[in-house]
């Protein structure tokens, strides 16, 4: 931990999450906006914008926006901004924070209600007609309420990003991001359910209650192996889909990001050594996918070390793992593991892979770092030892995020009005996915399409309402 | 309940919640759109609307829309026009269907995500900036997430509008409209929570856990006297304003358009007679404000006559109510404690109150027959025998809505961060809603405000957060 933790406090590039805007007033003379980009750089801070000025005489008001390393690092930045001569700070906020101010989402109307006539039909007497022809034929309300497009995003907030057990209040703003990126992306509606429970029995028992307001239930950030008990048990009680992101989500942007991978490198999918550090609900899902798609040889470790059958510290759901995989049993730490792997798979914990475990893998060795918001490698320490690098987040290349999955993923099995996700649809968004990425385009840096890229979720959308018309697993 | 059967079938006037959109096509010569209109006027529709047409050559495509009385008359109306010399009917629908289709609310996002800046502040990684923050402490949650302006609609769908017991698929068309309505008056995000629950115990432990999402909770449609012991539960176990809107919303409307009443007829509140037809949710709540606004003189009536101390069938919120009303313990059924009164509030059921029960109260009597859909006389009926007539509908004068108090309700209590509704804010928006209708307005056909008047909600918001402050339940 002590390589990340240097790392992180000397020289962590300054970034977007940390920015900051500031309104600065500056003398109307030469040299003074060159004074104070000196400062800002010195002080660690990236100038991002500088905003038009409103010129007042002898000053001139303006705005910029200038990305730091930490939090720290902003108050270095702000100092410095103080300290220029000629220059007086009018004002200055976190723009990360402020973005988030009141949260992220709002619920609108579908149709004004601008008068009296209006209102008797969305409102009494009319909705009542409505009411009763659901009550009188409850499959009605999946074409005349929102379950026809509307998802819950459920948490307990036990395993929120890489950040833990933080509780549902603190989940709230990963849930509503989430809701967000589901319409940006799929046109799903979607809304954070933020649960406080204490135990994965609670939460089956929520949502099974909640189940006639929802066409869809993703769930998240839900710790293992909670979250296996309580995604067997929905899919088992609910005839609506349900997905749990991290693990299904994940596994579909691995196999995607793995597929395009494999072709950069030439090698094949059913001879490759393959690593998953961390065998919570993402790393048990990867490693179910990569078999059922062919492969052979994976070892998983997590904080006991590898994986094997007979090992102690194993539940229902890793003890199924183990039985598929580690056929050699290999015993030991990553470190031990890592030895001769062609592929690295990271959903576990910062900082976790050292510089020599890479030096350790077979040649082009494919590194997929995905712990959030800190990858197990930070990826500036990868450069010149690996020849695929991919990880979670959205400021390196090979971006491998499930927003490429679950939009698409869910407007699929809502437009064939899917009961369930089956194994196929979810085999058919990997190779969506992977196949949004043009022949030209494929190298090394580019083994994903951009999580910008709005035909991926309509490619993933098609082949997944395809893959459930053909499972045979749609209402009439 | 013959008189309301026959009247129904006989002679509904025609409504736009039986409206009809048509497309036809007209020969395009003189006479034939009267031909039409005479056709459907004697039909029984009521044509709203003829749209502008689109002529083509000999003929003239024309969009229409025709009230109709009920989904029979929709039918005999549609054939009236097929049988039209000289119309070719290329398509129709019932509007009210059409406007739920798919749902009348969406989830939209705040925030533009339009590159890799935005996304790493609103996801990761700069989410997890704010999650942690919330973790370390919780009251941010009211400002970073949607907490700070979103409602929960909850509902078991056990007592939707006049319809009863149609389970929670079924009163998903009233939440989503409630939802739209908080937004289009109130602005504050709302959300469905239809329930598939068993009993009052379970909608207590639900919201309970769903209580992290959420600013506050709007409890509707859930049926007493389990809606009693669901509030005080919650109430006394949450933090966060709750409100049960068929009690107090309609208690504050009711209060509302009494005072306005009292003032149009010159009568004493504290001298009343008063009998409350329903003692369900909302008549105890209407009881309980009314006493506490100074009424002496209140007879409840519930399916089994008239409530009084030591009846049987009482359960511990009617008891409560008998104590405080009725002190003549008068007996009987609705026809014999209506005699004599000056005010019938009814929230019971339709057709309940008939001509002679008017004509046996005193003089300029105050009819508020408020059962939804169907009031508890039909409007027509009461012509010539009361002073002062309203009703829950939006299709007749004096409507008295719970959509003039519940969006600045929750205003008012989300702007003053309070943490409950005290019966000072329910007192305080009542006389903000009676006030909003002038002097000049004020007269037997105009006693409340037009629900669309959207500064009625402004000035209940002030009010209410103006009496939480005094009240103390403000958190800092």
């Amino acid at each position: 931990m002590l390589l990340g933790d240097s790392f992180d406090a000397m020289s962590r590039p300054p970034a977007t999450q940390y920015s900051i805007h500031l309104e600065v007033t500056l003398d109307n003379g030469p040299g003074v906006l060159g004074r104070l980009a000196t400062a800002i750089g010195d002080a660690g801070g990236n100038i991002y914008a500088v905003d038009s000025f409103v010129a007042k005489g002898e000053l001139l008001d303006r705005a910029m926006v200038v990305n730091c390393q930490s939090v720290e690092n902003q108050a270095e930045v702000v100092a410095a901004v103080e300290n220029t001569q000629g220059v007086v700070l009018r004002g200055w906020w976190d723009r990360t924070f402020k973005m988030h101010e009141g949260g992220k989402i709002e619920v609108l109307s579908l149709h004004p209600v601008g008068d009296h006539e209006d209102l008797s039909m969305a409102y009494t007497p009319g909705v009542a007609r409505i009411c009763t022809a659901i009550a009188a034929d409850e499959t009605l309300a999946d074409e005349y309420t929102i379950r026809k497009n509307t998802v819950a995003i459920v948490t307990d907030g036990s395993a929120v990003l890489g950040l833990g057990n933080i509780g549902p209040k603190g989940a709230m703003p990963v849930m509503e991001g989430k809701a967000l990126l589901f319409k940006e992306f799929g046109g799903v509606d979607a809304f954070p359910i933020c649960l406080d429970v204490s135990n994965p029995e609670e939460i089956i028992e929520t949502v099974i209650r909640l189940a006639p307001t929802f066409g869809g239930i993703n769930l998240e950030d839900i710790a293992a192996p909670g979250a296996f008990q309580v995604e067997e048990a929905l899919k088992e009680a609910l005839d609506i889909p349900v997905f749990h992101d991290d693990q299904h989500g994940t596994a579909v942007v691995t196999l995607a990001a793995l597929k395009n991978a494999l072709s950069v490198t030439g090698k094949q999918l059913e001879e490759l050594s393959i690593v998953i550090s961390g065998v919570g609900a993402a790393g048990v899902a990867i490693g179910n996918i990569l078999l059922g798609a062919g492969a052979t040889n994976i070892v998983g470790v997590d904080a006991h070390g590898a994986v094997y059958d007979g090992r102690d510290e194993l539940n229902k759901w890793t003890q199924t793992f183990a039985e598929r995989t580690n056929t050699e049993r290999k015993q030991g730490q990553l470190a031990d593991v890592i030895h001769g792997a062609d592929v690295f798979i990271g959903v576990s914990a910062p900082n976790v892979l050292t510089q020599d475990d890479i030096r350790a893998m077979n040649p082009d060795p494919i590194v997929f770092a995905m712990a959030n918001p800190d990858p197990e490698i930070q990826p500036e320490l990868t450069k010149g030892l690996v020849r695929v690098l991919g990880t979670g987040r959205s400021d390196y290349p090979n971006q491998i995020n499930n927003v490429l999955a679950f939009p698409g993923m869910f407007r699929g099995a809502l437009d064939a009005r899917a009961t369930s996700i089956t194994e196929n649809m979810k085999l058919a968004a990997a190779k969506a996915i992977a196949e949004s990425v043009s022949d030209e385009d494929l190298c090394e840096t580019f083994i994903m399409p951009s999580v910008f890229d709005k035909s991926v979720s309509v490619r993933v959308a098609e082949a997944v309402a395809d893959a459930a018309r053909n499972d045979g697993v749609c209402r009439s």
